[in-house]
């Protein structure tokens, strides 16, 4: 006999966000593995891509002919094309069916980036709002650390990747970027303490999740 | 010595707007002779195009890969990011020059056919608003016909082109959404009776443009 209550379960749309090197993919990889073990069916996904269209658009928003760019606002109408592709045929139809998507970077990081270039927050929510709709993420991890700090962490481990010391001033933009958008949505942001030890923040993610989104 | 009073000649912004086979092309160059006539610098261009990368992202719109397809919001989208290349390098630059800019179709085309494939005017108007911002057109003229009327005109002229008998259904539903932007804007947009003459047209045209924008 079917088990309606398993098949009526409503999917559940997670992202995470913050910036580079600061362990979403660890997260991501660990929150995967434990939602399964509960046996939810978890959709992996990321941002900008997730689609064959979405992919396009990333490449043209990443690669345009020579001697010709992108001005910030074109930029960010490009991630919210691909955003647009990627709610409609991915992220949508995986919720529709009951699963939990967990999505690697979603609005908050056209958000942060593209108000950094200086595009205003008001025209990116307005557009943003146009294109999520009623798919507003359940949860938001922000993981969140001083970026020198990391960088420390990082260099100890003998990790070398695109976080970069020349760039701290940068990523200290980035995190207050990814910082404003948790204090204008605390009820749907949760901010992570990424210098704690992976196990750690699985922990503390897994908990947020449980409590917010009654996980049991 | 300088003519400080022809420097300072502010830009004019002049939008063409209507279906297929309205006589939108041929409107324009008798406009553009006529302003040219007066010592105006004028810049004609079209939507979507107009630019180099806004020509990539109109390939990208109209040639998706095999078996994809761009949603109407997506396309949406796609037209507005186009638009925003075109007026940040284009139009914005000529009328900051003090040219007059007379644009083959803008924002209302995609108002028009993207609220057609199922976008909400609302959302459509609200991401207008975010790309065209304070570059309002200064005038929009509405070419306007009964559809089956304009179908029988052009072929007593023996004219074969896209505009096509069995479409015109589809050419009655662009002509009402034409007219919906020109009642929901009645200052900024003047309907014209596309069936009179080119030279009628044109008078006509050009006497709401003098009335309007102070031309002398």
């Amino acid at each position: 006999m079917a088990r309606p209550d398993l098949v009526t379960t409503p999917g559940r749309f997670i992202t995470l966000e913050g910036g580079e090197g600061a362990g979403k993919s660890t997260l991501i990889s660990g929150l995967q593995a434990e939602l399964e073990r509960k046996g939810l069916t978890v959709c992996v996904t990321r941002e900008p891509g997730g689609t064959v269209l979405a992919e396009k658009v990333r490449t043209l928003a990443l690669n345009p002919p020579p001697n010709e760019s992108w001005s910030p606002l074109s930029h960010a109408l490009l991630m919210n094309t691909s955003r647009a592709d990627h709610l409609e045929k991915r992220i949508r139809p995986a919720l529709a069916r009951g699963e939990w998507v967990l999505c690697d970077r979603f609005a908050d990081s056209t958000r942060a980036y593209q108000s950094i270039d200086g595009v205003s927050l008001e025209t990116l929510i307005t557009i943003e709002r146009a294109v999520v709709a009623e798919t507003r993420p359940d949860i938001t991890l922000i993981l969140d650390a001083d970026p020198a700090a990391l960088a420390d962490r990082r260099q100890q481990r003998g990790i070398q990747d695109v976080f970069e010391a020349k760039d701290l001033d940068f990523h200290k933009t980035v995190r207050a970027a990814f910082l404003a958008v948790a204090e204008l949505e605390p009820d749907r942001c949760v901010v992570l303490d990424a210098l704690q030890s992976p196990p750690q923040v699985l922990a503390i993610a897994l908990d947020a999740i449980t409590t917010r989104l009654d996980l049991t």
